[in-house]
């Protein structure tokens, strides 16, 4: 592989706001720079997964049905109708990577692939391989994710141009997005796609292109939902975020990463149209997910039935479904929030969500994908559906939207770090990393999450700005050094630090790093009288092969205050801090070994002292998959 | 409505194991009969159901598929694959009934039904009204329910033929057994359906004819299943209980209803062939799946996602799917269990489904069904798919298995009651009634389960003989006087009573009400720390319209021990026995209601005292549908 050419300075983000909205802007994939440690592995080994997710690509059909719609191939197209949306996704994933690490091998593919795309687009702009093969062009919108493999489309093309220069897919985003605009703008014709995504991609090719009808149909896709436009299409219409209008919900509903999807879509509408209101009911919106929907993993929609979000509370971790998408969906939702707020709040929610919530969904090596993301999963599981845990992350699926979600995520994630505004940098994510913004550039070196300490050092300084380290709310204790003077910070805020830099200047920030028990809402009643461990921004969790061979992890209680210890092994599961912490088995009375169980027995009986020892969570079901869970019932005087 | 005649001494059981079987001969409806009570209320409003259904089934187009089948009417059949067995299992509710209270209107209806069906049938015994219209016969069995429909149509024509003589519906299942003997018999067509039933459907028909070929296959059924037959078809093997050999399992799995419903046409089988290796294996997956996989409502099958069993011990009281069909399978087979053993294990699990899970299932009045019968609805539930219990039970569904399910359990329910066997009569559930074998005769008297004296009367006696009375695993306590002397009676067990009975002789079974507070088992993870209340054979719920106007339900504790007090109130519910208890508010810290919310809080504070209301758990939602709780925490020392 050798390296080329990058354009800088073109703003390469996912989400880039215009000036005219205010708030922060991304520094973009050339200003922002992961060099090394906890992530930098995890994009190294995802960066080979992209390679790898070509042939998946080629193998599952989906590039073939693109060849069949573009009169190089005969046959019918295979797999599911957004069989596109993989390919577009795992294009924004290539653009991302050539950006984090240009490689000729990644160009040739893109270039083959954008040029089959262009050739299966119609004359008039339409494109999609497999709808039409299947019922009329936007005859079934609600289940035909033509509109979905559009916003894919187009978010691959920004991608593309940003990260590369190459218009090749820009042009076809265009051509379709002119087409969607003829089609359905000003309620040519009144339908809105099952799934969302289009609004999101819509504002960003406004974004990059300037023209006003594209968001001008991204506002009127998302006004258009939440009337029952999809009431009879074999779902609840809150299956589809069709219930209630988004200027109307106080909460997410239904199928998860549709809701986010929506809801990021209708946040960067709110940015771009300055529309206060919209933002503020958005920023309850994710509140209320937040308090009431979210799994301590930040994993989002606890139903497998419509892999939607349940009531609040409902938040069982056996069969919590927390799809690895709804993580992504809700970083992306999250991200968009704190563009236009600038609150440390979102940051910290992100942080939630990438360590652990959406870092479970791919392996360690890089190449397999867990759909779905329990916090628990008890001893001796039988087989189960295709997505269960019980068989361990897979490589690929029939319904394969995590995989390339995950690569392009993964990618592209050096944008989450930072952002600027005005008066200055403002740092939200903490990686060793360079970062740049108009008047400042720092390189941060750190061996975060296993270390507290985040060296940043000034590498360029122009005139006096402020420097903004978010510390994160968990972080109690949190203090910072400034040329020598050490002073606390505060957490669940932005410390600021404003003076005229020079280069050479040296920030330490220190984010204590002691193992936290926690517990949940009271209203959390599947995890009533449970504790997990946490430290530092990762979930811990206790793993069947971590414990000695007579520890029965599905009967054991965690003796409070005894998780003390945090003991890095750079030799387990690519490095990991493990943390230990005192137990005892809950022995079973006997009446429950005869009938009638539920009528008989009485509480469990505290048995002999065990050592339990924990995992980040993320690094589950690298190893085996047997008993796994976050967790774990608290010895003492409840509730 | 005027009465017609009735035959009798024919058997009149849904199950009538032929005297080569051994074991227990139920009594039928003829020689059991509810005169009043509890459950003759049941029955009379589900009897109005009966004859509403006549009218949904018009309405949902069931009975203009088999029209249109008949060649009758013009058109596409309607509704789903399965639309037949609705009518057949309505024609069999039918039947049951015209034994329970004959009446000229319903065998009107039964005589047209049951012509039509006729007319539907194809010259060589086929009879579907739908599948064909949809696909070549048997092409799709995984999916087409032509068996499950055909299972259905044969159950229905036996119970016609027991109830009214009438052998219309009988000629028609024997041509089309011919059919499936011709066509699937000795292995000529490999293929199982995905849904069983026609297994103990198949059994039944030999029982009723004598013909041999119905058994063997029903056995050829019963053994091809478990070998992956259906691996292709959408849903893993377990889904369709098609990954193990049903000789092979060790507790059930996959769609609860399917499930059962082979188990206890297993049970069947085993009977009937004296395959004792068989019914042990039998009993041992009942076992597993009462001490791991049941609610305490007697409710099956916790998952949603493929209407299903789950992990052992994976329990949650929320999304309990617990469907009433898988209630109603349930007891089958533990009926068929208890046929073949005469434990009173049997019999204790069929009491607890009957009055909770399945009982719950339709609303006082008869005519509104659930599908989904949680064990907790919270607060300010939100609208949700077609079954959920926010909406609260509905007249019928597009999926319409439960209603006419409920019909046929509820009118043949006296067949339940008791059994005969060479030495006596066996009396396993109680209700007003009058019980016949062939030495003694017996009048039941008793408010049951609101009071706890049954009284038995002899009426006839033909020499000495024994009464055996359950006396249930829950009823510590019990006693029983005969002739003026009074001893105790060992719950979980049958009392004998062996004398040379004389009319007019009285037994007194007493089983004490004291309400119970009971504890899952601990490794029921979702109700850890929780405590239910039963009174009898009752389970209780917690409904919000019953509490005081200042409780939170969903933030309440229970102080164990307080539940002492069990008041009838004949004006509320159609008459109910409430029980009240004391409990504790749990206030939520403050911490909880700022971010991140996970990390920052500790346990509930214990708040102000409250009086708690609870009524019998199945009959929830007939006033409202808001917050029900069957499991509240308890206060106290725990785990």
């Amino acid at each position: 592989m050798s390296t080329v050419a990058l354009p800088t300075g073109r703003g390469l983000s996912a989400a880039r706001p215009t000036s005219a909205a205010g708030g922060h802007t991304p520094l973009g994939l050339d200003r922002a720079r992961i060099t090394g440690g906890f992530w930098a592995a995890r994009q190294d080994a995802v960066a080979g997964g992209i390679r790898w997710g070509h042939e998946q690509l080629e193998r599952a059909g989906n590039l073939q049905n693109l060849r069949i719609a573009a009169g190089q191939a005969e046959g019918e197209p295979v797999g599911p109708v957004f069989a596109d949306s993989d390919v577009y996704k795992w294009l924004e994933a290539v653009a991302w990577e050539q950006a984090r690490r240009p490689a000729e091998d990644l160009l040739t593919l893109q270039r083959e692939v954008t040029a089959l795309v262009a050739a299966a687009q119609h004359e008039d702009g339409y494109l999609n391989s497999v709808a039409p093969a299947r019922g009329e062009r936007y005859s079934n919108l609600p289940w035909s994710h033509e509109h979905y493999c559009a916003g894919h489309l187009i978010q691959a093309a920004v991608a593309q141009v940003r990260c590369t220069g190459d218009r090749g897919l820009l042009d076809v985003a265009v051509r379709l997005a002119d087409h969607l605009v003829a089609t359905f703008g000003r309620d040519l014709q009144h339908d809105v796609d099952g799934h969302p995504v289009v609004e999101m991609a819509l504002v960003e090719l406004y974004r990059e292109t300037g023209t006003q009808d594209y968001l001008d149909l991204a506002r009127y896709f998302t006004d258009s939902r939440g009337h029952g436009l999809m009431a009879s299409y074999g779902k609840e219409p809150a299956y589809f975020s069709d219930r209630v209008p988004v200027r109307e919900a106080t909460t997410v509903e239904g199928h998860a990463v549709r809701a986010v999807y929506l809801t990021a879509g209708a946040t960067d509408l709110a940015t771009e149209t300055g529309d206060r209101e919209l933002l503020a009911l958005l920023e309850r919106q994710f509140d209320a997910m937040w308090a009431t929907k979210t799994y301590l993993t930040g994993g989002l929609g606890s139903r497998w039935e419509g892999e939607a979000f349940g009531e609040p509370y409902e938040l069982g971790p056996d069969r919590a479904y927390a799809e690895t998408c709804a993580a992504i969906g809700g970083i992306q939702w999250a991200w968009r929030l704190l563009l236009a707020t600038g609150s440390a709040h979102y940051a910290d929610a992100i942080e939630r969500m990438l360590f652990n919530g959406f870092l479970a969904g791919v392996s360690l090596a890089g190449t397999e994908y867990f759909y779905v993301n329990p916090l628990q999963l008890r001893g001796g599981a039988t087989a189960d559906e295709n997505r269960s845990p019980a068989h361990g992350r897979r490589g690929w699926f029939d319904c394969a939207c995590c995989p390339p979600n995950v690569m392009r995520t993964m990618a592209g994630l050096a944008d989450l770090l930072a952002t600027s505004t005005s008066d200055g940098l403002w740092v939200h994510q903490y990686a060793s990393a360079t970062l740049e913004s108009g008047a400042l550039a720092v390189e941060v070196v750190t061996n975060y999450p296993w270390d507290p300490e985040i060296r940043l050092s000034v590498t360029r300084a122009d005139g006096p700005s402020a420097l903004r380290l978010r510390v994160p709310a968990w972080a109690s204790g949190a203090s910072v050094t400034v040329a020598g003077e050490s002073r606390p910070a505060e957490p669940g805020s932005y410390l600021t630090l404003e003076r005229a830099w020079q280069p050479g200047d040296e920030v330490v920030l220190t984010l204590p790093l002691d193992v936290r028990t926690v517990t949940a809402h009271p209203r959390a009643d599947a995890v009533r009288g449970c504790v997990a461990l946490e430290r530092g921004p990762l979930v811990y969790a206790f793993e069947h092969c971590d414990q000695g061979a007579d520890v029965r992890l599905d009967d054991v209680a965690l003796v409070p205050g005894s998780a003390a210890r945090g003991e890095h092994h750079p030799e387990l599961l690519e490095g990991v801090t493990l943390v230990t912490a005192r137990g005892r088995h809950l022995d079973v009375p006997e009446e429950y070994r005869s009938w009638p169980w539920p009528t008989a027995g009485g509480p469990p009986e505290v048995g002999e002292e065990v050592d339990l020892v924990a995992i980040p969570y993320y690094a589950w079901a690298n190893r085996e998959i047997d008993a796994m869970r976050v967790w774990v019932p608290a010895l003492g005087d409840r509730p």
